[in-house]
């Protein structure tokens, strides 16, 4: 015996994963849960494991195994908390670490008991704390977008200056502007947050400018307070870029204080395939609800994008189940959106939605500040209005 | 015209992304390859676009496209190296961001020109430095992990002090040690360290002890420098779940200045789907490569996982093929490996590689050590040997 009887300091309590998952039949699908359940905790053949606490309680548990359709099962398995570290880095990798690389295996939600929740702080503002800042406390709230590439600055704070004057609640950068030499972040962020907030003092609106701070990694903090002292209202990071740990110490961060907005970007590949990667449900509304975020970006359905209605009501659920202490968020659907598309997606999403149109704002008509006060007429209709002053 | 004409200071040179995509024919193709030229830059419909360098330059140009088999082809895309920023996220946004959440689009391979090259330093040793390090000039180099989840420090101290002994030249954490109750970061660390450091006196070897230091992100430098101080030899990261950008830190840090190996974990969803993701090369070769590792980890063809012979010959290519001034890394293979598959994989991978070998080593006999000799022993034939002493 390589290994000598281990006795832990367990607490007994654990999480669960909900995996979905490929297989010839019901005995090759639970040879393969065996293999998730060693893959990863422990990563070695069970046979060689010592016994007592390791083999016993660190290894992954099958809960309960579900057939589904064809060859395609659900498993439920459940991990000692103690495995996560209390760590959002290292729960992700106990999650779905090393099984990444095995196809025809989904992650398909997370069950999260509160002895492991009391590690995260969560939201700061989540959906009622964002209705405050915008002074929207019903309706649905409005997004644009700062774009294109390539704008000079001047041009793109005079569009901020528009939109926010015509009643857009947040005015976020669009995903691609970082700090390219032809607009770059310091000059960007001051003069689009000062556009803003001169088009507020005109309007009595409370738009917030939402910069995207994504960046090298040791200067993600710096712009964030760098955005916050020019005056912008939030900011707006990519965590499929910088990982999502990063979105979770700005959120958590009190001398920072602003709203996080999370950007769906270069974690598609976890949603793309049915069977495979990491639910809708997990990517775009657990995770980002978990690390902090107070609203998540995603595509909409039936734009120029491929997810489902059935995919943006998972994410909406995710952004608004029962998670322990944790804020519902905000989604906020985009990606090739128009105003004739709103009385459809007003059915669809409610009030609890920020509409992200960006696009097809710029295409509606000349006049910037008009196509935002019809943006704004459609959802005001259906809500409290959040009148002006 | 929302946008006035601009006029832009670019160079002129351009960076490409080679896609692989499916399309109904090539009229289908080479529409949906207009879309990605908008979407990875200006993410605006072609006709809302400002004459003049935005439309000229800062757009996607479509280079070469190719038929590749059925309804497959291959677009190489090229993009102005002002549109990454120079910065590593932001040309990851640029080469799949919002892309990523489009089915059936693959990144197969970047091509960088020197002048986005230069903006980034690449790995500090490479084959050739790390190398130096364990004093194994020619032969394979050996890798195994401390393992399972669980096991008392003192125990995962004894077994790095025999592999140490036995002649592996790096010892790396498993990647599911983080800072749990029972084996926390900091005590792990400093008894490993101890532990190797004490048998390579008695050796004569140069074994390195690499901790896994992916952690909160305010907490991985920190967790470096601890294990720099306690006598490590290098450190592994999970660019997956803590951002590629990360990695870049550590390895561009020359106050650090120890090697920095990538693990493969929670990114293999890029990969498992032939048709889309980012193809091995580039998420296993390219990317650890441009932000500095000095090896990267991935799982061998035949073993537990499904990567194939060809997917790990990508990988290799992407370690090694010209990169501008950037050194070329090693290829750690691991993931159900044993000792009896060495030949094969000797055959297979000649001498610029890191054999991992962690399960399969445990298994192989009860003594440790003597396994550890084993595993030399069928390298040793294969090159310098680069004996004891």
């Amino acid at each position: 015996m390589i290994f000598p009887p281990t006795s832990l300091p367990l607490s007994g309590n654990r999480f669960t994963v909900i995996y979905r998952l490929a297989g010839a039949d019901e005995l090759d699908v639970r040879a393969k849960i065996k293999g998730i359940c060693l893959e990863q905790t422990v990563e070695l053949p069970e046979e060689l494991l010592p016994d007592g606490d390791i083999r016993a309680e660190v290894v992954g548990y099958l809960e309960s195994l579900q057939h589904l359709e064809a060859n395609y099962f659900e498993a439920a398995i459940s991990y000692a908390i103690e495995t996560s570290g209390f760590e959002l880095p290292q729960l992700l990798n106990v999650m779905f670490g090393n099984t990444s690389m095995q196809p025809y295996i989904r992650v398909e939600r997370l069950e999260l008991p509160a002895s492991l929740l009391q590690a995260f702080k969560g939201p700061r503002f989540g959906r009622v704390g964002l209705r405050k800042l915008v002074n929207g406390p019903a309706r649905p709230l409005l997004c644009t977008a700062l774009k294109p590439m390539g704008l000079p600055v001047k041009d793109l704070a005079h569009l901020a200056y528009q939109f926010a004057l015509g009643g857009i609640d947040l005015i976020k950068d669009d995903h691609g502007l970082a700090n390219q030499p032809f607009h770059p972040f310091h000059e960007r962020v001051r003069r689009c947050a000062a556009a803003v907030n001169e088009a507020n003092q005109k309007s009595g609106y409370h738009c917030l400018y939402v910069p995207n701070i994504t960046a090298p990694t040791q200067q993600i903090v710096e712009r964030a307070f760098f955005a916050k002292e020019a005056g912008a209202g939030g900011v707006m990071l990519i965590p499929g870029l910088v990982g999502l740990d990063m979105l979770r110490l700005l959120a958590e961060d009190d001398n920072f204080g602003l709203p996080v907005i999370s950007h769906p970007a270069y974690w598609g590949s976890y949603v793309t395939h049915p069977w495979q990667g990491v639910s809708h449900e997990v990517t775009y509304g657990q995770l980002p609800r978990l690390a902090g975020a107070d609203a998540t970006i995603f595509v909409n359905y039936g734009g120029r994008f491929s997810f489902s209605r059935e995919d943006c009501q998972r994410i909406i659920k995710g952004t608004e189940d029962l998670l322990g202490q944790l804020k519902p968020i905000f989604p906020i659907p985009g990606g090739g959106m128009t105003l004739a598309r709103l009385p459809e997606m007003l059915q669809f999403y409610g009030r609890e939605v920020i509409f992200l149109i960006a696009g097809g704002l710029y295409a509606q008509g000349p006049d910037l500040v008009e196509n935002c006060r019809q943006f704004r007429a459609l959802v005001d209709q259906k809500g409290d209005g959040g009148s002006a002053g």
